[in-house]
């Protein structure tokens, strides 16, 4: 006869043993830091699918080290779950031989790590995700046998507030504790009463106070010192030519200096054009600093967020009409809401790439890095459910489909901004993404695409926008993109009289087709060119981590 | 100088008049039932987005009742934000004018009743929403000033259990509470010790115990005994001709007897093709009924859910390895996070639908009724922003590129599954949705298609299947589309050579063509034949409401 509980017997099996090995180390729920070795002895089984809370801010280190230090005759071929790989300690378990196989969505820093191992074989990449895409399938075919999750403190009965990093924590947790897996907490506190409960203590079975508080990254902080003139070019450009145009109120921007210098324009540049309370209303966001004299000028209404950012907690907490924050005055953010949020309820995406070729596919994977992509294929593709109309999304779809028999529907707005050439003068346009050949040394059934040329709407460099919802076939396609691609030898070999009838068109805009006097496209416009400037914008409220305290 | 905390001085203001007006009706966080208009006329303000937990199921029903009854003229103007407005109740708060407009995804069974009254000017629509698509909204730009939901139980802290009808509960709330809105539940019972929590009492404000239990509606169970013969042979040509041909493991069934058909085939006509692990492994579904043969054959592994259904909570909890069931044995269902599975983790989405267009647009919008359209927007929408690959995804994405110069890139299948005739005769198949005429009456910006044509990738009737994915131009799309259309004035119109080249090419498939013998095709396949079969193969464990026990 079948059994249909093996997975509560497991788990009841699993936590008896934790209990017979820690003795008086586990006090209800709360385990000495000193026994973490054997808590994930006994807790874990080799084979385990293992959900570790890499985010892309907070981060379970103490957690990740321990389990990177595991004796790997003892635990091994574990099927990693991660939305981020951010420390070293999240490929050591590989290299180490405790982990065989990984999910994940983006692994930035690590990325040529990963290539690496991929290489050698100690790395077996189930797949790349999304964000969103990944915790569906932790809900559905992916749920972890084990998790291991990091939160700012817990009471004793494994009540957690994780603050305003909550991030990925409740989509882990609720995936593993509703398919009876052991959910483990890495907290930098334990206390008596908590400022708010985030997750309930029901869903969590093992909490540790870490040595040290978890690690945290200022992802989405970048210094206004380093913006260029060019920067606030395209910023003024974008403004101009898409915001504007478009009626953009409800927006997500990328990470980089090129939205960067949008957010500091927006209370200058965009306000002298009348565009408030039209433009850039409602975000989903994390807190960037940048985006503060925005907030300050009343320009950003209100801002829900993935994640939070390292400094941003006071400001955050003094401006609570602004953020999602709780009865208790902190903000709770939650990455899965929000990407939902900027799937649907975005009328734009807006962020950079490393190349894009004559079709718009856009892509940040090169060689020797497997870098996956996050959240930009899900906030960066049409979202063809969404049913909702706003000017924006309706003049978009309008556009696509002028003059073509088809039922009307609208579209979102996604804009990729670059530079012609990027570091070491590489071209950001190219005839073939380098993901075609790292597809093949990677052993993918595709190449790694971050987003897709047809769900591109415009291109923005320096030298214009080309907007793609105009183009009518796949010619007119790559000469705007051409013709927007600068000195790169994609841009030169554009065909001269077919890019300027597109530009008669209307199908690439310059500066001046827009009215922008490029003179004025100076660092003078930045609303802040400075950390301090906006730590001042802030009213002392922002407070920046050691490495930007620059003054 | 601008205030910051306008949210904040407002909550502290309502908190402060149902504390004065309540009294002792007020214990805590418990408030009286009798006294729930106070509780209301304290905690609204005219103009106030609400929103009320009108869920697919459960319903707070009381709250709802309580917040129809109120005086307009204290009263008026709210702004209703409610995914599915199922109850009489739902509509009057509008004929009454303590409403004037509202955001919703699903009226079913009061889309007549939105129309008039939308008609008369007493209810504006903002939007119609697939539900992930709302959700987002609540959290980015319409936040909920005061939401009124249900749950099984609250302790007297404000926790609450929902028990596996979680649904919109922790989106809905979440949304609330963090943008320092007034949470008011609705609760069965108050006990001492819950099961387990939920929802942390942090995030409530106030808990009423309804006189009665909330209502539920028990919206996918689906009496076998009503499957006709002609429905078994389409889920033949279904299992065959797509289920096998693509090895679909991942997918999604939308609600009626066409897909009630399939589930009941999966443990006898698939189980003789040898399909068994196969085939539809994993399930973004609510507890069917009709999927208990396949869960006991060893065919459905695993079963993630938007809600539950009346009557499947013994068998879930004697199933924990199939469903998505706490440590506490009941299971957690959860309408945000299964909507994201949908989109992103399934490799399939199947469903009816009322009419299709020559283009294949579907819609279930009919003149008079103006019905939105749940999450079929949501699951029926190729997931554009998908990277992970399966067999069925790249199988999929390659026949749509064949011999078209583009990136390689994966699709979600989308069937729409019809019979050519509906009820009462009316053609399944037509020129024009009525989608157009009323989007004209209902002053819509663009016609409510549930289905985009675009996105569908397979199209079946009883007389076969039609690829949309195979189709090269909008002519051979029409074609393929009058070639399954049978004996509607849509099929009749057929150009019968090209229909003919499109079965050549496999484009259009009969069942002959897939080798199915139509003798075959009687209820007899079906694993259960009536409701009392249902209960047999469940061990007794499921118990149908009382309006399925007809032996």
């Amino acid at each position: 006869m079948k059994v249909w509980n093996t997975l509560q017997v497991n788990r009841a099996a699993r936590l008896a043993r934790v209990g017979a090995l820690l003795g008086s180390g586990l006090q209800g729920k709360v385990v000495d830091a000193g026994r973490v070795d054997d808590l994930l002895y006994a807790a874990l089984e080799s084979g385990d699918r293992v959900c570790l809370e890499g985010n892309n801010q907070k981060q379970a280190d103490f957690l990740a080290r321990a389990l990177a230090n595991l004796d790997p005759a003892r635990i091994h071929d574990l099927h990693m779950l991660q939305s981020v790989l951010a420390l070293p300690e999240h490929l050591d378990v590989f290299e180490r031989g405790v982990a065989a196989k990984l999910d994940f969505s983006f692994s930035g820093p690590q990325a040529g790590r990963v290539a690496k191992l991929v290489s050698t074989g100690q790395l077996h990449i189930g797949a790349i995700h999304t964000y969103l895409e990944l915790f569906g399938r932790y809900m559905m075919d992916l749920p972890p046998r084990v998790c291991l999750v990091a939160a700012e403190a817990a009471d004793r009965h494994g009540n957690l507030y994780t603050g305003p990093n909550t991030e990925d924590t409740p989509a882990i947790v609720e995936a593993t504790a509703f398919k009876n897996g052991i959910v483990i907490v890495q907290v930098n506190n334990i206390v008596d009463t908590l400022p708010r409960v985030d997750i309930p203590g029901d869903w969590v079975d093992f909490v540790v106070q870490s040595p040290q508080p978890y690690y945290i990254e200022p992802l989405f902080t970048r210094d206004p010192a380093q913006i260029s003139d060019i920067q606030v070019l395209m910023a003024m450009m974008a403004i101009k030519g898409i915001y504007a145009e478009y009626a953009v109120e409800r927006l997500n921007h990328g990470i980089g200096f090129d939205t960067a210098a949008i957010e500091l324009l927006l209370p200058t540049y965009a306000a002298q054009l009348g565009l408030k309370g039209k433009i850039a209303r409602h975000w989903a966001l994390n807190p960037h600093p940048a985006l503060i004299p925005a907030i300050e000028a009343g320009f950003a209404e209100s801002v829900y967020s993935f994640g939070s950012e390292l400094g941003m907690e006071d400001y955050i907490r003094a401006r609570p009409d602004v953020f999602s924050v709780g009865p208790d005055g902190s903000m709770r953010s939650n990455r899965a809401m929000c990407q939902a949020a900027g799937h649907y309820a975005c009328d734009m995406f807006i962020g950079s790439t490393l190349q894009i070729d004559l079709q718009g596919n856009s892509s940040t994977a090169t060689l020797g890095r497997i870098a996956g992509f996050g959240g930009a294929p899900n906030m960066g593709a049409d979202a063809r459910g969404r049913r909702h109309a706003s000017p924006a999304w309706l003049k978009a779809g309008r556009e696509a489909r002028a003059g073509i028999d088809t039922i009307p529907r609208g579209q979102k707005l996604v804009v990729q901004i670059v530079e012609t050439f990027r570091e070491h003068m590489q071209p950001a346009f190219v005839d073939k993404l380098d993901a075609w050949e790292l597809a093949e040394q990677a052993g993918f059934d595709i190449p790694p695409v971050m987003i897709y040329g047809d769900d591109v709407t415009h291109i923005l460099t320096e030298e214009g926008i080309a907007n793609l919802l105009l183009c009518r076939s796949p010619q007119e396609r790559e000469q705007a993109i051409r013709g927007v691609a600068g000195y790169t030898p994609v841009g030169l070999a554009r065909d001269k009289p077919m890019v300027e009838a597109l530009r008669a068109r209307g199908v690439i805009r310059r500066a001046e087709d827009l009215g922008i006097d490029k003179r004025l496209a100076t660092r003078d416009l930045l609303a802040a060119k400075n950390m301090k400037d906006l730590v001042r914008a802030s009213g002392g409220l922002y407070a920046p981590p050691k490495r930007f305290r620059n003054w």
